[in-house]
């Protein structure tokens, strides 16, 4: 047998479960956390719309941190939204509730009407969030900072609205090729500059969600989603701290993925783990990937759905576990204590 | 070499190419190809209410015929929807343009209220579309009837309305495993003889839609979705037509569906024919799947998008050609026609 490394214990079991180093237990947190399942959190919004909380570091803390307070997480996430640099980069756009934008960005005149995102100029309320966070966290538990995929920041952007199949964005695509790629290596640009202006600020983990990328056939994802997710990655060589890249309903393309240079893969509730372990190889952690809908079962049945989670994960620590998907407002927060409860007491390491 | 079997003259390409029978090229028929995008069928709808055209077989035989009498298509598919034998159920639901319900099924009261489907009795109008087609279809272009799958449409009951992500249906089957269990138990049981009584009116092919079975995880997959299908390939058993099933972003669980009995696999566009030949073996013909989007790309690129597909599929002959999902509205007619005829060109087979 190999001698296993020394766990770190200033770092933040996630933070060690991103880098493949031991940890006391796996490490939980859950997609929306600070979200509206929350009555804390539905007290502040009552006051406060969506976009303003956003821009507003005190109620943007405030809230990165309720579910911290409630459960023993072991992350905060950044409350924001994937479309908020977007704003900084000049587009006028809405919460009706998902993001509206006033002006699609249809023609290369509209592409090149983007500004550059310069973070501290631009978006100086997300690194004030992060800041604040991070001097309030306990030391155990990291802040995640994130930024939307560009292709998925693009869907919303050409669409102009949300979408179920987001056809405009993806007939745009296969019309408009040139528009296509400017757009997305002006985004993957600055989301680049924002990822490291957040870390830089104190997140420890940097998660991209590629909530749309799975929309594109596997060519188009090949060719068109990809290739700007790499060069986010290559922007962010230096910047020591570990990348998620959150890899929705992107079953077909895990071969791709598992070429991409990032610590940590984030999985839907579809597959399984272990299928995905197959593809990815042992040298990457994933995250994930308990089905949201398994906190509406009986304590005993979420309790076996979560073993099967924990069993197909497999046992070499890397795994951070997480739903597959948001949390649904109509949760019982009961059910989330219990969820993170039991991933603990199951994973507790012996000394 | 393996002496091949000759070509049945008498049956239709995309029979035969179900039955892994020599055709003289590629059958293609496209999902929801009897539709808005088509300003002949938009005509018979401004005049007419979705529902009322399901129960009008005059006016459903004439929009099934539609999409034929414009493209060289293999198939014509019954214009009817998932939901119209729920109505012969005794369910009460509109169309809003989705189906409405209203009062969802969601005890085992409401499951026992619902009626055992007799077709001739319930949905005559059905039968007799399917009988009108039958009459007016050249003998070349085969009949395909179809169902929702027991999932599927417990999804919709359940919710009582569509949804993205049908979340309460989810919940609901979590936290409501005995109702969930007689619905899809009924649902099956009727699906199945609904599916029968359309072979027996002349359908040549029958395929069930599993539109939503793919949002749940694997295992509930395995445990909920999958044995109603079962049920209903055991109680069909001796109908002499090719099933077809719809495997809708079910890539996750394409193993499990390989050992389903039926002898065609419809997938949609996020994968490749060849990663799901992979999977379901060689003795099942696959159905699909250009991404919609396709169609919305300058013609060389359509071309080569399509000759994409066409190769993934591999050359055994078990291919009909068809989109990954439906058509969208917005989509140009002339974009089809040359779909149609540059599968017919390409994989026109040498005397």
């Amino acid at each position: 047998m190999n001698a296993q490394p020394k766990a770190k214990l200033d770092l933040p079991p996630l933070v060690a479960a991103a880098r493949g180093l031991p940890t006391p237990h796996t490490p939980v947190w859950i997609m929306r956390q600070a979200g509206r399942y929350l009555p804390e959190y539905r007290k502040v919004r009552a006051g406060t719309e969506f976009g303003a909380l956003t821009r507003t570091p005190e109620l943007a803390a405030e809230v990165t941190l309720q579910p911290v307070r409630r459960f023993n997480l072991d992350a905060a996430i950044l409350f924001s939204d994937i479309m908020v640099p977007v704003e900084g980069m000049g587009v006028d756009l809405a919460y009706a509730p998902g993001p509206v934008i006033a002006s699609p960005v249809r023609t290369m005149a509209d592409v090149n009407k983007l500004r550059p995102l310069v973070p501290e100029r631009d978006v100086p309320y997300v690194l004030e969030t992060v800041r604040r966070v991070r001097a309030e966290l306990p030391a155990h538990v990291a802040l995640i900072g994130f930024a939307g995929s560009p292709f998925t920041v693009a869907s919303y952007l050409v669409s102009g609205k949300p979408s179920k199949e987001f056809a405009t964005a993806r007939a745009f695509v296969q019309s408009e090729p040139a528009v296509t790629k400017a757009l997305l290596d002006h985004l993957a640009d600055s989301t680049a500059d924002y990822l490291r202006a957040q870390a830089e600020a104190g997140a420890q983990a940097l998660m991209l969600f590629e909530s749309w990328g799975g929309l594109l056939g596997r060519n188009s994802f090949a060719q068109i989603a990809l290739p700007s997710v790499q060069r986010i990655i290559a922007k962010l060589k230096g910047v020591d701290v570990p990348l998620i890249y959150f890899a929705n309903n992107c079953w077909t393309v895990l071969d791709l993925i598992a070429g991409l240079d990032v610590q940590v893969v984030g999985l839907d509730w579809r597959g399984s783990l272990a299928q995905a372990r197959t593809v990815l190889g042992k040298d990457k952690t994933l995250q994930g990937n308990l089905d949201p809908a398994a906190l509406f079962a009986p304590p005993e049945i979420l309790e076996r759905s979560i073993d099967d989670v924990l069993a197909d994960a497999g046992s070499n620590g890397r795994h951070i576990f997480n739903l597959g998907h948001g949390i649904w407002p109509e949760t019982d927060p009961d059910a989330v204590a219990r969820l993170v409860d039991h991933v603990h007491a199951r994973t507790a390491r012996k000394a």
